[in-house]
């Protein structure tokens, strides 16, 4: 999928088919993060790639907004060092997560941040100096999504031209 | 450009032709910022596109990393409000521009982070309740750039299967 089409058309899915992810995809998914840029290059981040359908039932238990994790063929556990950057540089990797799996007809949602995960890391044998700042799901959407339609706030709202407040549209 | 090839190719750039990028292209980075997903769908971020040459001479006097800003034919200067959510969000929003640019041809970098450009508030009348997350100058690149050779980690130092530490290569 053309890049701005992904950009334009991903939306949070949270009702997967049971259908597996192959191989190729998930290592592309995976990659995807890899290969995204960081703050002084640090790539200050750690991708545990869980299918195990225990493993997926234990993370959605810990999820109180991620219950659908359970259903889930994949998830990405991102685990990143402490500090506001690594926040910023995590959150960049799972972008491209996000679009190079929806570029394959594979949907996700964010769940969590920071803070909210300290649980799963015995589970999962996260070290003490990574922080879990997301458990992503991923699967084939289960009922059609995608028509492009988002509620976002209009372009003169959140854009300007030149100085704050001079509309850009 | 397909996702996963732009996501792969992306590099940063610091040199750019004097080309103006038109203002179809511009206007698709933007909206590929306007359309990024948040947390709570807050879209906590306002950008300010900046293409006068006087103003990208000034953000780049005040930003140490990127005196290539002055050269620039478009820096968008990315305001969020307060909290480590919006950085996050911001942070997403500006990988999606960065990718919706590379993908037509144009190349770009971040420069800073929150904290580090008070001094351009007045300059651009950004109210007191935003931050300003990066600067990020946008043009064509000046030399050929695009191989897709990155400088990172390799996939088994960054990935694991179902626990840390198992490798996933």
């Amino acid at each position: 999928m053309e890049t701005f089409e992904a950009i334009r058309t991903v939306l949070a899915v949270r009702q997967y088919r049971d259908t597996p992810i192959p191989d190729d995809v998930v290592r592309e998914i995976v990659e995807a993060g890899r290969l995204t840029a960081s703050a002084s290059n640090k790539q200050p981040w750690h991708f545990i790639v869980v299918r195990e359908k225990d493993t997926l039932r234990q993370l959605a238990a810990h999820a109180p907004t991620g219950p659908y994790i359970a259903q889930a063929p994949l998830a990405i556990v991102v685990a990143i060092a402490h500090g506001p950057l690594s926040v910023s540089d995590g959150s960049r990797a799972i972008q491209d997560m996000m679009l190079a799996a929806w570029s394959r007809g594979v949907g996700s949602n964010w769940v969590g941040f920071t803070g909210r995960f300290d649980a799963i890391k015995p589970l999962l044998g996260i070290p003490d100096d990574l922080d879990v700042l997301a458990i992503v799901p991923f699967g084939y959407p289960a009922t059609s999504v995608g028509a492009g339609k988002k509620n976002r706030k209009p372009l003169g709202e959140v854009a300007s031209r030149e100085r704050f407040g001079q509309p850009f549209a």
